[in-house]
């Protein structure tokens, strides 16, 4: 499989670059071929514009195109083969096991979203039949449903080579509700990238769309990402990453002329609380769990415990010895890229006054409450295989901690049937689901199921928007508007809002829901 | 009814201020007393910590309490009798005809949102039962709803001193949900909006919630708008006015620490496109119609509509001539304060090369496409008693025209059966689609409908969030975020997440909407 160094802009392969970077092998650290182009001005304006005229075809096709399109993309992803695993694996590092399920979820969840969008009732029907006897004024009718809203911007993600890159959820959802996408490909797998976005291409073009549906675009410069953000055809943003990218993005939406949404996922800690009760009767169970997940992928997952809260005593002692030792037990991995190696090392050697449990390549450390809460750095989410015990005295500290505690993705509390009867721990739970978007209950937070009830995002600095989710069928919700028709007749509505219900959707009609058709009115 | 020219700070008449204000009788120019106070940061922040540390209380109650609030302050609104309209007429030179019906519009509206509160599907409970046996990996428990976010701040607006002040649709929206609501009273009815804070407050006492769950806060300066955006406590703002006003208020949550969504509501020139067969079948009737819209309320409605498109023709130029003949019947009106008449009187006055059709009390004027398009002056939204009429060159110009159109809140078509099967109307109901919230066919924008199917938001300008509305039972979605909570036993779980469905709600059970009690598994 060949790779051409080349954007794709709308289906044609570009590059006026005079800059190029490469893809560098995560495990040797030497430079892949070919070189990748940093994308101009030009570009980014003709790939936006591409997409807006796309967005006028798209945006009138119905849920079965778009299921078609979705489906079209899973199969020509797994038609690259072997080839898409080696070059992932290349450029991040990550085991060809992870990567193949990886994939599986990446395509899973493309048909996931497929059967959505072809079921329909995501676009919230709803009808208001009008009431022309009302008094003192007849009502109206009134018909009300959810639309695309035009381009959206995706930032692949360096720590998801698939599922949350070129056709990773960001661009599932926004494809799923008819929007045109342009992704600014994670310059750590440009290579990855550029398969996948040639695995896009082919089926945007069988399912006989507009090549403006899709384009990749390369570049490392931040000038770059706040360009496309900043372009006037943009609608909308999706991203994971850093706190520091992800808040630059947001400014940059913000003070536009006509600001539109960022959906940045940035920085969690996603504390584990050990309660007393689960600390006696499992602590080293609890110890094994937490270690796999805080080294899962090598630490670099946003879901990453990276702070364990227990209360001060012996058996919370004896917890943090055996998860040092086990923690010093873990081989080094591979990280996914210099740059996260480097902040890695450079983040851990700047802690000051904590009790190092393991300095190994999987490093955990302790400190007091009251030292994490005076500390900025500590308070800092660590990428990579690290986390950080922090010791409260009492059980009251437990929910002061707790109360003290920024926007988070994940909080968790290992608990035993009588730790959880406890009004402390009905306390932390309310705080928890106050602070956090998903509250795990004895397990652990790494690993998020793509479902209908999953939430993936919580207050601010977890994302910059804590009313939506970027993983799961709700993502959908992120790229569309309501649109309210007022007294069309029924050859001129959408079909979704049209009175016998042809396309057999959950409606609201006059509040309630019902898949019947509406009576002549 | 004695005023006593006070904040209310979670039940406290209180004030500090050094500088007051008064209202202004609208139709003598006449100050009223009692004088108001402008809040200081001490009271400010006194307000919002009072919110917050209610919010851990209200966050906690049942759809049935929220709805004993509403439907309290509902009933207090009414006790107030006619003294309320009395001093709102006094404040707004609104007829006591038209007060009589927002109160009724107010009311009805606070207990529409109880019912929906009642009800209690708005949480969107979804849940995924736990699949033990799954391979490779098993799926845990995922129970997903919304919950409130803490502290709004809602800014009264002045054209209407009830159903979008006090007790309007932000307050109701946010207590509906469990949120706590500090008011930021409009300046120029604050005599109005102390009583109306005295029946919140009667109610929120009535049902044993804390004090804190409301609070009423005066103030004319731009600093004490910013400074309740600010505070570390406010989670998210509603406001209606002006442009100006709305996009400084977005600026400052923006630029937060922790940023906050701000749903303000705010410009729209709500176009309305007369097609050639209903000009000729009925365009006195449509004058007739227009007019009665654009001087409803001394054209002082967002909805109100301020061009009005047309293709050049012998009908369109009697079009105009009867519009102009019609405005120019009509008398004047009390406007709602001193800076609109001025603002009105002002930007009518600045506008250049315009075929005037009315310069009366009720103004009208017209010009080409190409002249409005050049000139920002006749873009923007003016504020009372004006439309102005475009012609354009030819039926391609209506959708040259309509692509060319900020956000609106609203776009109107009026068009003949044979108009509307045209694919040009077709184009133009499509294009009109993307740009504004809500489309009317043959009818006219104001009257905007408290009900499910409404959506009152539109692309920016209209507002700064066009995913949401601010009128209709879909405005709670605006407070409200989602939370997962996973492997949680039934008996830590909230109602509306239990297996037995105790609230009986509609929920999605793996993806698919039921009523129906989750087994065993």
């Amino acid at each position: 499989m060949s790779l051409s160094g080349l954007h794709r802009i709308a289906g044609q392969a570009r590059a006026a670059a005079a800059t190029r970077f490469h893809g560098i092998d995560a495990a040797t650290q030497t430079p892949l071929e070919p070189a990748y182009p940093e994308a101009t001005s030009e570009e980014i304006h003709s790939a936006l514009c591409e997409a807006a005229d796309a967005f006028e075809v798209l945006a009138a096709t119905d849920g079965q195109a778009r299921t078609t399109l979705l489906e079209a993309i899973a199969r020509e992803i797994e038609i690259l083969g072997d080839a898409l695993l080696a070059r992932a694996h290349a450029e991040t590092g990550l085991p060809l096991a992870r990567l193949t399920g990886e994939r599986g979820r990446t395509c899973a969840q493309l048909r996931l979203f497929a059967q959505v969008a072809r079921e329909g009732s995501w676009v919230d029907a709803r009808i208001d039949p009008a009431l022309p006897q009302r008094q003192p004024l007849p009502r109206p009718d009134l018909r009300r449903m959810l639309q695309p809203i035009g381009p959206v911007v995706v930032f692949g993600a360096s720590n998801f080579p698939l599922a949350f890159s070129v056709a990773g959820g960001d661009t599932a959802s926004a494809l799923a509700t008819g929007n045109p996408v342009v992704v600014k490909a994670h310059p750590a797998h440009p290579g990855t990238s550029e398969l996948v976005a040639d695995a896009v291409d082919r089926a945007v073009a069988a399912c006989g769309l507009p090549a403006g549906t899709f384009s990749l675009l390369h570049g490392r410069e931040p000038r770059t990402g706040l360009a496309l953000v900043r372009h006037p055809e943009t609608c909308a943003v999706g991203f994971t990453g850093s706190h520091a990218a992800g808040r630059a993005l947001f400014d940059a939406a913000a003070t536009r002329p006509r600001p539109i949404p960022v959906f940045a996922e940035m920085s969690s800690l996603n504390p584990v609380f050990v309660l007393d009760g689960a600390l006696t009767s499992r602590g080293p169970a609890i110890a094994e769990g937490l270690k796999q997940s805080f080294t899962l992928g090598v630490g670099q997952f946003c879901t990453k415990p990276g702070i364990v809260v227990g209360v001060a005593s012996p058996a919370w002692d004896a917890f943090a010895a055996r998860l040092g030792e086990l923690a010093r037990a873990v081989p080094a991995g591979v990280m996914l890229h210099a740059g996260i190696a480097r902040a890695f090392a450079e983040a851990t050697a700047d802690l000051r006054d904590v009790e190092w449990l393991s300095q190994g390549p999987a490093a955990a450390a302790r400190v007091t409450a009251a030292r994490f809460l005076e500390d900025a750095a500590l308070q800092r989410e660590i990428f990579g295989p690290f986390t950080l015990l922090v010791t409260v005295p009492n059980a009251a500290g437990l929910t002061s901690f707790a109360r003290a505690l920024d926007g988070q993705l994940t909080a968790t509390v290992h608990g035993d049937p009588d730790d959880l009867r406890t009004p402390t721990t009905s306390d932390l739970l309310r705080l928890l689901g106050q602070r956090a978007g998903r509250i795990v209950l004895n397990g652990f937070p790494t690993g998020v199921e793509v479902s209908p009830a999953m939430q993936h995002g919580g207050p601010y600095p977890s994302t910059t928007d804590t009313r939506f989710t970027s993983v799961g069928t709700a993502a959908l919700a992120r790229f569309v508007r309501p649109v309210c028709f007022q007294d069309f007749p029924d050859s001129l509505r959408p079909p979704a809002l049209q009175d016998a219900n042809p396309l057999g959707l959950l409606r609201l009609v006059n509040g309630a829901p019902t898949r019947a058709a509406v009576g002549d009115n």
